[in-house]
């Protein structure tokens, strides 16, 4: 079975099928109004057990929980005691008299229709929230626990239609040794939580991961996005073989961590992490990295029901300052828009939400004040670490000239003030969109550094979005148009002498280390699990060997020459 | 007020408000069969004297009606005779015995509703067309025609909500002098009409056209996208000044007819023609076009409910290359999707249609059966005249590689037959995605020519969706990124001995012409009454000029002061 594989490593195990028990509407009408009272008072005390349930699960002793997975845990908590949703159930109870079983279950069902029709990735997300919680609810009411505290096996392989975030986070990672589901994507919840917990895992199946049953053994290759069930002997053996060999390499790359990252002809290459939160550092530096490359701001945004104030976002900054302990942490700002929205502020909605109104370009209108805010917050952080800025979606100098005067503006402000900031914070830029890769000698003289977001920049280059499975086949970083734009943008900066970085899914991508090398790259920015790999890379190999590999690479024409040859020369 | 001007030139006449009669349900019931049966026969006499009058529309003596037009009108026979429109129409008199005036009015606005949900541009376009058919049709029953003849008195300009697609067509170029309307936009059907007849014209200036009352002084900048109300005499005497400058200088392009199209220093130029088909080629040549630079062939696909088979493809294309008479015609194979739809074939609703699925992406994939029709009928077609083919997208080699090989499938299978065809058409490209401009060295060895798409180029470079008004400021084909790849496209052309042309909107814009010369630009294809101005700039200079001008240009960083700069130099 084919799947999109989101977190690599193979796994073998016995099969645990998770079946969603359809709740039904049971159709118990309520007669008087003592038993409305009973039904309100049952769903507020089912509200209230959930509410501590999900509680528990922030502060489970067995593991500490990661920054993506805190915020999860909290939307839940919000949703919980959102007072819409109290007065539709209690409106159902004691308007249509149903019961506080069916209530729930209809309201809920009401919620997720409404998030799942909204068409949008993020809000899909909170749909299987929305889902969650129904469960929770409804299973309180059943006087039970949510689930029933699921038993595993060791080496079991969760299947599942998809897996609710609460479950992900739930999942004994001592017992549960990798999953695949039949929805979901690459940024689904399920698909994050695994990438960070390092479970193989692959996601969207299809249907037929039905016919897999408990007990059946299964391979989760995920990496390669397959899923295998009941293989023969021969087949087994020689993914247990693979997967021996992934188990020593991983020992190998653990013994790593104390020796510099340089290649062997002496250059020093920093590898560092892209976060969503201070908590995520941990996993960083666990993994060698040397910092943040990219802290993601969205999170701060998103799953709540207003703008967070000046003095929460300080301390969101502050912390991850403090908790970086001198190292770099580049904060990009505002990055809302495209196929990220916000429950409470209505973006324009539209035909081409990639090519529209997002990022810096709300910033710089409609979000001005949101961005000073954001801006002041994070200057003020500034003083407790090495905090950088970062500007998504620049598009032209003028963009660039408009975000740095606004950021003048708030020293300006804070100095008056007496407040202390790093009047010597780098500000720098994404690199996403084709004609700031074109021009990037001239943004080059106004800006302190570049960050090239590969994602972005490879679907506009080839005008094709990452998300569309119909056009899946060409979004393609090795592209010998997106490599020259991405060669040209480190170029540039090493011409201008200011740090590159490159913090989009290919410096994950152990193929494209040598070639990236070669183009002059000393900076890689990547999801923490996989810093280990490519640092192995780095130090059995020379600048030398990589600058002719890219020499190679650029007289090739098409994507399937290059990596091909690549995978050739890559260990 | 401020509009969009989608047709240039100032007219400076009366005010005639045209407010469109709005037809309400009466609400009288029928009551006897024979009164069911006597309404059924109303509407369907209706819809015969409505064909008729169309018919009418499409063979006016006074005037030869271009091929959009012809198209728009094919559209609206089409409808007329929905047999679906008139199911509805018959069910509601006959089940709710509504009259027939109340009946079309029903079924009409139902269908509008439909299109108009549909959030696509073309669909919003069927909707104008539908409104109109239920215009005609209300008033083909009251026994009237259509509309009242309007009897224009001498310098009207028209001012409504919006021009209905026969509107335009009905009005009397004599007397009509310009128009302005509240909605549309920059392809609604009003401007594509208003820009081949060259009347000036500014559409979506919104609700402020409403103060504007009959017989009031009205002067509209079709240029500057501008609507001016009784305006002082002062003004008034600016404009009228203006104008007597553009009058003189249309008669001073137009004695440039017989001039060969050269540089001062003696470079020639070829200047083509964009067309929707053979009947536009006329007015190519009126305008000293040499040829057609872009032949679309979506309108053959478009407005129809089936698609075209190779016959009636085959005597299209026959007839532009007859019709040029020797000279070249360069269709583009079709470009469905992103913004343009079939009635016909349900494409995939997509998050961004213009990152997705269209164009020769859908031609090798799910359509190469419908590809491969067209380029045998092209192929065919291409032993009458000049032909040549051009695929468009093209963002690798692959899909380059892939169009030619089933370019030459079909050549060998027409030989095979004994059918003849010009075995050395050739065969280009559309360079309108970024990675196709950046590698525009790899795709000169293996295509006959470049042609430039500057509207999606400059969409994708800067990620700026341009329908969208939000991003609007950013969509600009003057950013310097934008610039250097088309330098790039056009340098690389020339190093390899292949043409490049130039189609999109900037070819006709007379602040871009002695820059695309610079750079080496010999060919430019733009709408045909955009062609004797462009001439007139480069018959009064020279290319050592205009490379001067080029190297100024790439010295600068923003926009703003490259088009300050390159206005100052443009006569």
């Amino acid at each position: 079975m084919k799947g999109i594989g989101v977190s690599p490593g193979i796994a073998i195990g016995k099969a645990r099928v998770l079946r969603k028990q359809e709740a039904a509407v049971t159709g118990i009408l309520l007669k008087t109004d003592a038993e409305t009272q009973e039904a309100i008072h049952q769903f507020d005390q089912a509200v209230k057990d959930a509410m501590a349930e999900v509680e528990g699960l922030k502060n489970m002793p067995h593991k500490t929980l990661l920054q993506a997975e805190l915020d999860l845990l909290d939307t839940q908590l919000e949703l919980l005691s959102d007072p819409q949703i109290r007065s539709d159930v209690v409106e159902k109870i004691t308007r249509e008299r149903l019961n506080a079983h069916d209530a729930i279950l209809l309201v809920i069902r009401d919620v997720v229709q409404m998030f799942r029709s909204l068409k949008d990735e993020y809000m899909n997300a909170r749909s299987a929230d929305m889902e969650d919680i129904g469960q929770r609810l409804l299973a309180q009411l059943r006087q039970g626990t949510h689930k029933a505290p699921l038993a595993f096996a060791p080496n079991t392989i969760l299947i599942a239609e998809d897996i609710a975030p609460s479950d992900t986070i739930a999942i004994d990672t001592r017992h549960v040794i990798g999953f695949a589901t039949q929805t979901g994507g690459q940024t689904s919840h399920a698909a994050i939580i695994a990438k960070t917990r390092g479970l193989p895992a692959v996601v969207g199946c299809g249907q037929a991961l039905e016919q897999v049953k408990d007990n059946d053994i299964v391979i989760v290759d995920g990496a390669k996005g397959q899923v295998l069930c009941n293989p023969d002997t021969t087949t087994i053996s020689d993914y247990i073989l693979q997967r021996e060999a992934q188990v020593q390499q991983q020992q190998q790359l653990l013994s790593l961590k104390d020796l510099p990252c340089r290649t062997l002809d002496g250059t020093d290459i920093t590898l560092l992490g892209n976060i969503s939160g201070a908590a995520d550092l941990e996993g960083v530096f666990d993994h060698f990295g040397m910092g943040a490359g990219l802290l993601r701001t969205e999170m701060l945004f998103m799953g709540r029901n207003n703008f967070p104030t000046e003095e929460e976002q300080f301390q969101f900054y502050k912390a991850a300052a403090l908790q970086a302990m001198g190292k770099p942490v580049t904060i990009r700002t505002i990055d809302i828009g495209g196929d990220k929205q916000l429950p409470y502020y209505a973006l324009p909605v539209e035909q081409n939400p990639f090519l529209g109104y997002r990022a810096i370009r709300l910033c710089l209108g409609e979000w001005k004040d949101i961005f000073r805010t954001q801006l002041r917050a994070i200057l003020r952080a500034s003083a407790f670490g090495q905090l950088k800025v970062m500007f998504p979606m620049i598009a032209n100098l003028q963009e660039l000239r408009d975000a740095k005067s606004i950021l003048e503006a708030e020293k300006q402000a804070l100095k008056m003030e007496g407040i202390p900031y790093n009047a010597h914070m780098a500000a720098g830029i994404m690199i996403e969109v084709p004609s700031a890769a074109v021009m990037a000698d001239m943004l080059a003289k106004e800006c302190d550094f570049f960050s090239i977001g590969t994602n972005d920049l490879c679907q506009y280059t080839l005008a094709a979005d990452r998300m569309n499975e119909k056009v899946a086949y060409l979004y393609d970083p090795y592209n010998p148009g997106v490599l020259r734009l991405i060669a040209n943008v480190i170029a540039q900066g090493r011409r201008h002498h200011i740090p590159v970085s490159l913090c989009g899914e290919l410096a994950a991508d152990p193929t494209a280390t040598l070639l990236l090398l070669g183009m002059g790259l000393r900076q890689f920015s990547m999801s923490a699990a996989s810093i280990p790999a490519i640092k192995h890379i780095i130090l059995q190999r020379s600048v030398e060997e990589a600058e002719n590999i890219y020499e190679q690479v650029m007289q090739m024409g098409t994507t399937q020459d290059i990596t091909q040859y690549l995978q050739a020369v890559t260990p």
